[in-house]
């Protein structure tokens, strides 16, 4: 199904990409085994559109941990001066092969890698989102997938 | 019990006292009613210590909501340029008393709230922590339960 965007649909979906391409840094949300949300600031420079969004980190931190055995997530991107929010609703994919640690690796870290790209500590989680709310000056609303799907053919890293 | 800190305890201490009484934000991370983690961001200057912290929002949004339905909440502090972050685990109490809301009513609040202070659109989140899991450049760990109390005899306002 095609969705007829409205001008102003445009511009605003173009602000929300903005937000998350810009941003190099979100909020991810979990639920820790006492069933308590949990947050934790991650970058998060590698953007497939709205809808899917890659983080390299540490295998062994709580919140991985915890996503291993509850992958419901959400990932908020903000601008405080902006006031700006978009808060990301889906799941986390924990992977280990080689294709995505790969990709996301980068000169120098091996300070927190020692192994290098092969090291077990090392992982790259893929969040995938169903559903977005957004706050902007201008209301809030729903995104629909039609908005989620928008240019969501490859991950791209963006520069912030 | 009168807990010893070292030096390096109340360096941190008070590191993490700055990171929470001048940063003017925090990130609240809720569970909606389909189980799933949420984020919104929110002003956050009214604090008892660490241990407690007072919003002021509207009862309609969708998170005061959802946070009378299941009042456990994270409150999340950062600072990404000096790579600080505090996560506070505990609980949210949805105030709706006049000592609550004149205290946080601020002239011009009327744009959001149009009955003023007594308008039933008005509310006042109070966030009581029992945790809190730190993230600094010298290390990451737990508060104890002194750590957050301490100083924390009554709310103030403070400057971001």
């Amino acid at each position: 199904m095609i969705q007829q965007y409205t001008e102003a649909d445009r511009k605003r979906l173009s602000e929300l990409k903005e937000l998350v391409f810009k941003s190099g840094f979100a909020d991810i949300g979990f639920i820790d085994s006492m069933g308590r949300p949990s947050i934790r600031r991650v970058f998060c420079t590698w953007h497939r559109g709205l809808k899917a969004h890659l983080i390299s980190t540490n295998t062994s931190s709580l919140h991985v941990q915890e996503l291993m055995k509850n992958e419901k997530a959400c990932l908020y991107f903000e601008n405080s001066s902006q006031f700006k929010g978009l808060c990301l609703s889906g799941k986390v994919i924990v992977h280990h092969e080689p294709e995505y640690k790969e990709l996301l690796w980068e000169e120098g870290n091996e300070k927190y890698y020692p192994q290098g790209v092969t090291d077990e500590d090392y992982c790259v989680l893929e969040f995938v989102a169903d559903s977005g709310r957004y706050y902007m000056s201008l209301g809030k609303g729903d995104l629909t997938a039609e908005e989620l799907e928008d240019g969501a053919t490859e991950f791209k890293q963006y520069q912030a």
